[in-house]
C-alpha cells in the first residue's frame, strides 16, 4: 500500500488531458484506489513516494512488435517488403532455433522495451517453442507485462521457418498449458503470422485453440496491396481479407489485435467495429516499408478500437512516444491532402497509447479507481527551463524527450 | 597539420557511399589534402588523431531554422499555421528586443545545434539588430559555421514585429558592415521573412543590398496553399510566387535558400533549377504544420539543388539525422500512393544532408581534397553488438542513434 505523489497527467477520454498539479495516487496491492489533490487522511499511514515536480503519466502500451527482429532494427531500410523479409527477416528469425541466441537477443530486446517506457507489450516470437518459452521467462523476470506469441506458419515460408501443421499446433498447445497460469503479467497469445503463411487446417486449429482456452489473437491485416491480392488468390471465396480470419474464429471471437489495417474496405471496418477487433497503428513501419498510412480518423469515427505498435524491426524505434508523433504527423499529411479527416490531437494520440491500447491488457492505461497502476515518472527538468505549463511540459517531453527523462517505471503497482 | 584516422564514410555523389575501413584523412590548416587507406609517408610527422573503430562522417548542414523560436520547440503542435504564428511565434520573437533574453535563449539554441552534430547552419534571427549581433557573436565563440539573418518585415505582421522600411534596411546594412569580415565562419545573410510581410520597397532594397555586397539570401517559398493565394492577391501581376522574389533579385542572383517549396509550379521548378536556388526540405515542420510533402524526387530529377532544414520550431528536432529519416519516410509515403517517384535512398538522404547542403557554405560536406574538414566522430559501440558491416553501422546510427553517440565534432579543421 502506497501513495505516489507528483504532477499527474492522463487521458480519461480521448479529447482531454486530466492534469492534477502536485496530486497523488493511492495504490493498494497493484491497483489504484484513489486519485486526488492531496493525500486523504485515511491513507496517511501509507508509504509515500514523493516525486516532487516530476510528471507521472501512464506507462506506454506497445501492441505490435517482433522481438526476434531485434538485431535488424535500423538496417536494410532501403529494401522493399519481399527482399526485406527474405534476405533479412527470415534468416534472422531462423537463428532462434538456438535458445542461446534467443536468450542473448531477447534480453537486449526487453532492455530496450524497458528503457523506452513501455510497460505492456504484445509481441511475436518465432516458430521455435524453446526460444519462445525463454522470451516468456525473461519477460516474467523483467516485471513488464506481455502477451507473447509463438508464431505459426506452415506454408509460403522459407525452409527454415516452415512448420509441419500438427507440430505447429502441438508446440502452441504445450506453451499454452505451461504458461497460461505461470504469471499474471506474461501470457500466451495465438499468433498466425498472417493469412498467406497459414494453411486452412492451421487457421482452423488455431481458432479452436483460441476459443477453447479463451486466448487472445494477434496477426497482420492489409499491410500492402500485393499482400491483399495474394490473400484473395489464396482464398477466392472470401469477400475481403479479414473474412478469412473471421471464418476461423480468429477475428474478435476472443480479444484480437490486427496490425497495420491500411487498405480496409468499409465492410471490413464494420466487422472490426462490431467484433471489437483492435487496429494496431504502426506508422513508422508503414512508412519504412512504403506501405502507406492507416486511415486512423476513419477508424476512430467508426468506433474501431485502436492501439499503437512499434513494429520493430519494420519500425526502427521502440518508443511509443515517437510512435505518437509519427501518428500525429502522418494524420496531418493526410489532412493536408484533402482536408477530409481532422488530424489527430496530442490528447487523442496519448489516449490511444495509454487507455485505449492498455485496455487490451485489462484495466490498464489510465489513473482511475480500479486500474492497475502502470506508470512512468518523468524527470523533464532539463527540458523545463522557462516555466512551461504542465501540458506544455508533457508535450515537450513527448516531442523532445527520450529514455534519459524516464526516471522510474511502475507495472501493476510495482517499481520495475 | 594533422591526420585523423578511423572508419571513414561519406557520399562523393548521391548514389553511393564511399567507405574506407580504418582509413585516414590528412588535414592542413582547415582543409583536406588527402584521404587514403594508410598514412602516406610524407605525412607521417603530422599529429595523429586515431579514433580506432569509430566512424568518421561529414558534419550535418542545417539550411533552415529559426533560432528565436527555441523556447517554443515541442509546444503548440496542435495549432494550425496562423494561430501558431500569432499566439506563439510572434509573441516569442518579440521578446528578443531584450539582448539579455536573446543571449540566454540563443546560448541554449547553439548548444542544441552543437549537441546534435550540426556543423553549419543557416538561421533566421528576429528583426532586432542588437540580439542578432549577439547571436552572431555567440556563434563565433562556438566555432560552428553559420549564416545569420536579421529578419526584415515591414507589413502584415504584429505590432511588436513590424519595422519601418528605412530602419529595416539601415539595421541590415549596419550588420553587414560590422560582420562581413569579422569571422570567416559566421556571416550575414539577407532575410526577408517571406513575401507577404515585405513591402515592394523593402524587397527592392534588400535585393540591391544582396547584389551590392554579394550576400546570400534566405526566405520561405510555397509552404501552404493559403500563403500562395495571399501572395497572388498581394502581387496580382506575378505568374507564380517565386517570381516576386526573382523580380527583386532575391532568387538566385546571389546564392539563395528557399525553405519548404511544397506546392511549386513546373515553371517555378525550372526557374529554381536555372538560377541554382536551393530548395530546403523541412519534412518535420511540413508535417507538424500540416503543410504537405515537398516533391523531393521531382526536384532532384529537375536538377534543383537540395538541402535539409530542421526548421525549429515548426520542426521539433535539431537533428539532421532525424530529418534524413523523415525525408526518406515521407518519400516512401508519396511512393506508396502512386509509385510515380522512387523513394529516397539512404545515400541520397546522406548526400543531401552533407555534400549537397554543405555546398551552400563553400567546399563543405565531403571528404575530398580541397574540402574544409567538417566532421563528426561517431562512437556507435553501444549499437554495434553483432558484427554489422560499416554501412549497417552507419544506418543504425542514423536510425537509432542520438547525441550520446557523437564523440567529437570538427568544423573547418578545428575540434569544437
Amino acid at each position: 500500500m502506497k501513495v505516489v505523489k507528483g504532477n499527474i497527467i492522463f487521458t480519461p477520454n480521448k479529447d482531454e488531458f486530466k492534469i492534477i498539479e502536485n496530486g497523488c495516487i493511492v495504490i493498494k496491492d497493484s491497483n489504484i484506489v484513489a486519485v486526488c489533490d492531496t493525500i486523504p487522511e485515511n491513507y496517511s499511514s501509507y508509504e509515500l513516494f514523493d516525486y516532487g515536480d516530476k510528471l507521472i503519466i501512464p506507462g506506454m502500451n506497445d501492441l505490435h512488435c517482433h522481438a526476434p527482429q531485434f538485431r535488424n532494427v535500423g538496417i536494410a531500410m532501403d529494401k522493399e517488403l519481399i527482399p526485406w523479409l527474405n534476405d533479412y527477416t527470415f534468416p534472422e528469425e531462423s537463428k532462434y532455433e538456438s535458445i542461446e541466441y534467443g536468450e542473448k537477443m531477447y534480453s537486449r530486446f526487453i532492455h530496450e522495451i524497458y528503457k523506452n517506457g513501455t510497460t505492456r507489450v504484445a509481441t511475436f516470437a518465432t516458430i521455435h517453442k524453446e526460444s519462445t518459452k525463454k522470451l516468456m521467462d525473461l519477460f516474467i523476470q523483467s516485471g513488464i507485462g506481455a502477451y507473447i506469441g509463438k508464431v505459426n506458419m506452415d506454408r509460403n515460408s522459407c525452409n527454415t521457418l516452415c512448420e509441419n501443421t500438427l507440430e505447429s499446433i502441438n508446440d502452441t498447445l504445450d506453451i499454452i498449458k505451461e504458461y497460461s497460469n505461470k504469471s499474471n503479467l506474461v501470457k500466451p497469445i495465438i499468433t498466425p503470422r498472417f493469412v498467406p503463411t497459414c494453411s486452412e487446417n492451421l487457421l482452423e486449429s488455431l481458432g479452436k485453440l483460441a476459443v477453447e482456452y479463451n486466448l487472445p489473437v494477434q496477426s497482420h491485416l492489409s499491410e500492402n496491396i500485393g499482400e491483399i491480392k495474394w490473400v484473395k488468390e489464396l482464398h477466392p471465396d472470401s469477400k475481403f481479407y479479414a473474412q478469412v480470419y473471421d471464418k476461423y474464429k480468429l477475428f474478435g471471437d476472443t480479444p484480437t489485435l490486427m496490425a497495420h489495417c491500411i487498405h480496409l474496405t468499409d465492410e471490413e471496418i464494420d466487422l472490426m467495429s462490431k467484433k471489437n477487433v483492435y487496429a494496431v497503428h504502426c506508422p513508422a513501419s508503414n512508412a519504412n516499408l512504403a506501405s502507406g498510412i492507416m486511415p486512423l480518423r476513419k477508424l476512430l469515427n467508426n468506433n474501431v478500437k485502436l492501439g499503437f505498435g512499434s513494429d520493430v524491426s519494420g519500425g526502427h524505434s521502440f518508443s511509443i512516444f515517437k510512435t505518437m508523433i509519427n501518428a500525429i504527423e502522418f494524420s496531418k499529411l493526410i489532412w493536408a491532402q484533402n482536408n477530409e479527416y481532422n488530424f489527430l490531437s496530442l490528447s487523442e494520440a496519448f489516449y490511444i497509447a495509454t487507455k485505449s491500447g492498455g485496455s487490451f491488457f485489462g484495466k490498464v492505461g489510465s489513473f482511475e479507481e480500479g486500474y492497475n497502476f502502470d506508470a512512468l515518472v518523468i524527470d523533464d527538468s532539463e527540458l523545463n527551463f522557462d516555466n512551461y505549463t504542465l501540458l506544455e511540459r508533457l508535450e515537450r517531453f513527448v516531442y523532445l524527450g527520450d529514455d534519459r527523462h524516464i526516471h522510474n517505471r511502475y507495472v501493476n503497482g510495482s517499481l520495475i
